[in-house]
């Protein structure tokens, strides 16, 4: 039996997106195939309220993760990290022998603005790395906040994480002047995994120019390269092109400010879920996530056997993230959810606790 | 109107397979996957005749050659190179930063056992880095002599780029001693582009430990790290792999001698076509590949033209790569294409290329 993930990734795909994604093949390098391209961009850059340019790229997010790192990163890199893909980031600058620092904070905090300034007042950095939804622990960091405090340090870049926001979460990229937001397909557009998206800020693609060592697979200036033709430098996973072409044509018929409340009230409808079952909230108030809900696990169930008896009626969410597997459990509640169906799944889970 | 593709990737893939890739998604930290990645790992090392790891990786095939480069160069890298996809190579260890050189060939000749030998004789070099199959010029170089030569060498891996040739053409992995041997999705296997594959010997992996800098995304060890429990370190294209598992029952279910028969069948059909329609090969005689075939334009028709009249009645070929856009013209047969359907092909071809 298909079981319908509740899980932060990937998340559940609707057959009409699956269908956009059978599309039969074309060239990657023929006019369909650019104007594919070309549409795909555009609508990204209208949903990120950006000018700035879009590379499309065959990876998962983790690849464009590594991208920003080899891309960006002259003199120093900065790592606010509250949680494991914070922290894996971290560790993506090491592994490609990036002079880096982590500033974190303890599980379940988000990273708040002063932070991220008394960081960059030793003049140390000249790129601020940071998750604006972070998975592991269902914490969403004030990114316009933040963005803020970046502004005041002209050289530093800002490169921002939203793989389980975009999509979910209002993100003004050139206003609140991010360098690179990058995504990955199977979160907040709800297609399937294997691909992922970036904008990227002409001052990115400057500092680019200055740094060695690119490589040549995630290279910015590559990518920028085969931009004016609509095409990418490598061959693409046109048939994921295929379906978030369609999926973004859905995004813009529901529009953007009505899907964006619609996240809010799915993120309502699971926090009272959660307090109503006389569990808690694992995150620090205010910063709650609003595309996922980590719960405490206070009751103490056995999660694993909560999961198992889901799986049996059709459902299935996450256990909670590395050290956190048996004390948290978490929901997620992006891409195409409605409200009728977090709430269907929510009241399957008040029955099925009870034997847990 | 859909046009059938006979162009060197991504080439035509049938309505069931495109129907695999659209199967419901499923979480890749489920025993679902595990089984899925398992079962697609075993079938790979049957087609390959290995026992070597395979290492599933969501990216193009170029992916994986920067993965051979960041992994496996400490001393000096040998580029064997007969075209555009060996040059591209050569260019990745550089953008890495890698000490690499280059022996290349004048357009259209194979790269020979001897050349192999001369270069590795002066013990410059601990890596050799060669294109089984050049699509740019329709070159199939002879990788198991030059697999022999490169045995004489003990501490000097042989890293072959077999995209054009995986599936479709014999490669005896353990036999030869091949240490990475890498492909992608949309030429042999006929899938859609979008994820590639490779097999990794001990040797390549004892050596990736002793290679600093090897980044995050493609790091062999991080796959390996994940190997045992069937899974990626991070999250794969499960679509690719749905569809990719249907792919390889299908190559068991025709069989893999008949297979490669078939491929051997359809290069002489193109060939005879190419003399008795008075073009030439373009390749060098006895190294013409077997998976496409590059004519030489020797009757000077208008090749744009050409694709564009094809184009009309669902039919699509390519013209020549980079330099030999116009001199020549590509026609691949590869993946599931039968002797009829290139049949068929070739002469709709007879009758355009008239008016061309």
């Amino acid at each position: 039996m298909h079981k319908k993930l509740f899980i932060p990734g990937p998340v559940e795909v609707y057959p009409e997106v699956l269908n956009a994604m059978a599309t039969p093949m074309i060239g990657h390098r023929t006019k369909e195939y650019a104007d594919l391209h070309g549409a795909v961009k555009t609508k990204l850059q209208q949903l990120l309220y950006t000018k700035n340019k879009i590379f499309l790229v065959t990876a998962s997010g983790t690849g464009i993760m590594e991208a920003c790192v080899r891309n960006c990163v002259n003199k120093r890199a900065a790592h606010f990290v509250c949680g494991e893909f914070g922290e894996r980031w971290f560790g993506i600058s090491v592994a490609n022998g990036k002079e880096a620092d982590k500033f974190d904070v303890p599980l379940g905090k988000a990273i708040k603005p002063e932070m991220v300034d008394n960081g960059l007042k030793t003049g140390d950095y000249d790129t601020v790395f940071i998750t604006h939804n972070e998975t592991s622990v269902g914490v969403m960091n004030p990114l316009s906040e933040i963005a803020e405090v970046v502004k005041k340090y002209p050289d530093v870049l800002l490169i921002v994480d939203a793989v389980s926001s975009m999509g979910g979460v209002k993100i003004e990229v050139d206003k609140w002047g991010i360098d690179v937001c990058l995504s990955s397909t199977q979160k907040g557009f709800a297609l399937p995994p294997g691909f992922a998206v970036c904008s990227v800020s002409n001052r990115a693609l400057e500092k680019a120019k200055q740094v060695k060592n690119r490589g040549y697979y995630f290279d910015f200036l590559e990518f920028d390269n085969f931009d004016a033709k609509n095409q990418t430098p490598t061959t693409p996973s046109v048939s994921h092109l295929f379906a978030l072409n369609y999926q973004l044509d859905q995004i813009f018929k529901e529009g953007l400010e009505k899907r964006f409340n619609r996240h809010k009230e799915l993120a309502q409808i699971c926090r009272d879920w959660v307090r109503n079952n006389n569990f808690r909230l694992f995150t620090e108030p205010g910063y709650e996530s609003i595309t996922m809900t980590t719960a405490d696990n206070t009751r103490n169930i056995n999660i694993a056997k909560l999961n198992e008896e889901l799986g049996k009626v059709g459902y299935m969410i996450s256990a909670g993230y590395g050290k956190l597997k048996d004390t948290t459990f978490r929901i997620a509640h992006m891409g195409d959810t409605t409200t009728q169906e977090l709430r269907e799944l929510l009241s399957t889970m008040e029955s099925i606790i009870r034997v847990c």
